[in-house]
């Protein structure tokens, strides 16, 4: 049984992660912690924990939690990651990074967007944790910086079409929404059941929002060539699922069909990515509580626009899930254990 | 007091009418009809009303109902309109048609995107009735086609840097999003609470929306040149309200300031049109039961996009609130009245 | 134009006193504070008055709140408004207190369930705004207690039966459930989105709710005699409305069409009280946003129980309509000026 | 491997158990019946099952599928259940009902409350299968009737109080509510998104709900005397779940402290019943999509009252899971098999 900690256990990723590792049959968690709530029944934080995690919160000090587990999954504000987790590699352990801090080749880029880097070695080392883009570097890391959210509906949704040069680079815009999970637990008014129910609203509009340079390292990676997006994400009244609607032009005349067999093909293999037949659009009701990514393709003959919709849940695919799916990877085994949940519907 | 009929009262647009035209102190209600449920009370189908209105709802025919009102709105499903209207308007009564009959002024253009159209003549002399754009002859008209939603938001949205040449009209995407009451009052699975809700998914992808055709009239109307526009609806999980990101190019540099200094000015008189400062985005939750368009503006200066944001409630100022606007217009009537209602927040 | 005061405007009630007063068109309201916000454009803090309410929040300063107005609503918090309500009456205002700090004939019950009680004074001569039940009385208090929301709903649910003495006051139940608004605008984990989307809950159970003794104190002075009820409220994933669900035995044999026929003489000239017809229940879905309390009625012949169903929007009839429809009774208004707008459905 | 047929599988019932079942190693379904939708893929009609169930849906011919599985799990509406049953058991096979057919003791109790009995022959010989109480019954049986949601609910919540005597039985109250997947995939304008959303309303007041009798005949089982209970269901605006609010009057003192060591005794051994700490109430959002029942207790020392409040997934432990679970102990799997799914939060 592989010893694991999951660290910053007090928000939606943390109880995620709880949810899925408790029917891994490989794993044991060993460590539960949150600074908050520290020495409270994590039963006590979520009820849905009850009767089957009897564990108290602990304390985050990193060389006991150390002491307690293999491999480390850090759910902790950026910042805060790369506090703690140069203390979990020195120790020998290896670590999945929730976070922001251990996502980006180029520290730069990390301190354009968010704050100076506290931990550049390792940041230089860490393996960016979308499977289907890289799964052998993955298999050997100690260090997984896991995918943002809205990065992996993006990544995922155009990879095929960018490896490809079927589109037009400087074209691309991403319209993404996302469920309120996405928001976090903070107790913020914006978040307020009567602020976001019965409404829909844009934020971080005109390029500002964090994942933005994410996708764009991935994307440029793919294509071979630097790439620079329009993204705007979008509240959704709901707990859970991203759906990006994302806009190209296209180099050629493709029929749909085309592209979903091109689609169908490129991710044949891949256990968790869904390629819908030409005419079925995703939704997120069907991917809820799952680690699927439905993409679906439409083809826009009047503009000559490609138009990708990809579905993920995100706190499974787009955080605990792809974190659990990398950890399978990292220890060799099956991809899909402990992920094999089909989506909740209704 | 004007009298008013309201036909095809069965569906969410119906209902939202009687609800507006009961505030509205110069108009009487006459006669309502539904095909489905004639001989019922209206407070039947529609408990709301209760105790407000005692009127049974009656069988549409037309030369009756013509007999006992002088204004009628038509919410009817788009071709069981145009069989009536001509009727109407024979007898020297004025139609506000809140169908897509007479939106357009090219039969043609209806007929690729519809069906064959009955009645090309009054088609001719109808008029689009966005009072943001053609006030003066909607003042004089006999046949007004009130306008879709989608169109509503997109229009607003984009008028003024479509006037002013602000924007590559080859650029132009709206990714729209609309609460459930869009969809009818209809029983069909797919609208069932728990199909629709707890999940966010797009519809009617690549270029195939009814709505197209008719955003596409006006904005080239608009802008003195043919256009044609990538245009995605999704469905979200609330009762009301339409959310429209629309994306295009800006021809030169300008700044967010100038662009909202723009739109304050260019919608300055309008008294329901509501351009947000700098830094902020609407949301439906904040224009929920009224007949405001709010709009939101943002530029993105790392790929010279300008996106638009804006929110209306399906129902009112892309339905039944207009049809009132477009009647106080019509009847020379001052133009907010038995619209002045506040939106609804929570 | 009586110039009115709203006093504590950050919350949900606030912003509603503020859209129902929009649309009154006897009242002009002069002065609105926040403690929290003040010095802030009143549209900042709720965007849905934005063009409509040009003001600025103001400091809550009784001495020159009280020089702006006639009238004041206090929409603070418990204990918050006795603090400020005595200067107001002092300098000749008329106030209608929202909170429960005016709601009681004894302050010892208040002392009981809240704290201690700062104005025992005003207590005494300030009377309990239910206009159903004592409409003379509210017509010439200088101070009006505005009832909750809870107790608005069962209160009016049971008045007929209890006055009429028909059922066993020793077996009263109300299962009540509310909308989120209920909870107000503060900044708490349990009231975020993610908390309460898609979950059903009790709270307060066993006899702890602070609207037990308002709800007491009102029931046992209809029947004349001291009545103690069993209260469980619950809360529901929606914005507004409360469902009262009333069980009692009935003394008597009593058909639903007698009780029916009762309750529709009893409440046959109120002007927000509709009585459905037998075989209907109410809904929170058909008050929403309106100030009308509808009550259905249900006999278990099995087992001899009446079941009173009552529906109210919490922020309407539950707050700020009542407050509105007590101001227009103390000032001669039409009862129903200012609250005739219908619900918004859906 | 036992094989197993889902017989009538268009419904939320149907999903739920193809989901459930994906997971258990001991299964193999060999057989997906839906008259409505044979010969489509049933990941068309349930995209969730998309690239895991690869079965096309069969007509419902008893015989042919009787050739292919052992246990039959039959969601049907009931009527339709005891049609096909009565083959079933005579080829030998062991079913699983999902309906009402089966759950009675006396054919005369299913024919006041819903039609003729078309088997009365095997309604004698079926087990009621709720585990809790006769899991022993459960183990040998050829036939399980599997307990409706609202029933499960009411039973678990009252089991240690009657079997205890501690409560008078003619004051048992339950006021229950549903999320709205209880009320199925029909397309029906009540359960269509907007006229459920932001809504909450009772229905089939005054003692007329199906469930009643089934709640009565293992109440009064359980009590040793003959039951009769006030029933009230309510519809809420969510998904999933059923929370009870229970009443009764204690026939003694008893602290809740006493209470909660009762059933948590009473329950010790229960692998799905979580009886809750004192001054816990329980949230069907706790429990959703998982086989949970949680029990929370409550007594109103002022009338005397116990409040129990029982939440469970109407999908999991009020159907599907319960009827998984009934198969593990008829196969003798472990009763958690395939079941330890944790529920999904947010």
């Amino acid at each position: 049984m592989l010893k694991v900690a999951v660290v910053g256990a007090s928000g939606y990723t943390g109880v995620e992660l709880l949810r899925l590792l408790y029917c891994h049959p490989e794993v044991a968690v060993t460590c539960i912690t949150s600074e908050q709530s520290a020495s409270r029944p994590v039963a006590d934080l979520f009820p849905t924990l009850r009767g089957r995690y009897a564990q108290v919160l602990e304390n985050l000090e990193p060389v006991r939690v150390a002491g307690k587990a293999d491999l480390i999954f850090t759910a902790l504000p950026h910042k805060a990651a790369m506090e703690v987790v140069p203390t979990f590699l020195k120790l020998g352990k290896r670590v999945v990074d929730l976070s922001a801090d251990y996502r980006f080749c180029d520290a730069a880029v990390y301190e354009k967007w968010y704050e100076p880097h506290l931990d550049p070695e390792n940041l230089k080392v860490s393996v960016y944790g979308l499977p289907e883009v890289r799964r052998e570097k993955i298999a050997g890391a100690c260090l997984v910086g896991n995918p943002g959210c809205y990065p992996t509906s993006v990544i995922l949704g155009l990879m095929p079409l960018l490896k490809n040069g079927l589109i037009d680079p400087s074209t691309i815009i991403s319209d993404s929404k996302s469920g309120t999970s996405g928001a976090g637990r903070g107790a913020k008014v914006d978040n307020l059941f009567c602020e976001v129910n019965e409404g829909f609203k844009a934020y971080g509009v005109g390029g500002v929002h964090r994942h933005i340079p994410e996708i764009e390292q991935e994307l440029s990676l793919l294509a071979g060539e630097r790439i620079t997006i329009t993204f705007t994400p979008h509240l959704v009244p709901m707990d859970r699922g991203i759906l990006s609607t994302i806009y190209a032009r296209l180099t050629g005349n493709h029929s749909v069909a085309e592209l979903v067999e091109l689609y169908a093909g490129f991710y044949g293999g891949e256990p968790f990515v869904r390629v819908l037949p030409a005419g079925n659009v995703p939704s997120t009701a069907h991917v809820r509580g799952s680690n699927f990514c439905d993409i679906g393709l439409s083809v826009d003959s009047r503009t000559g626009r490609v138009i990708v919709v990809s579905a993920i849940d995100n706190l499974v695919k787009g955080a605990a899930g792809q974190a659990v799916q990398n950890m399978n990877i990292m220890y060799g085994f099956p991809e899909t254990m402990g992920l094999e949940l089909l989506p909740v519907f209704p």
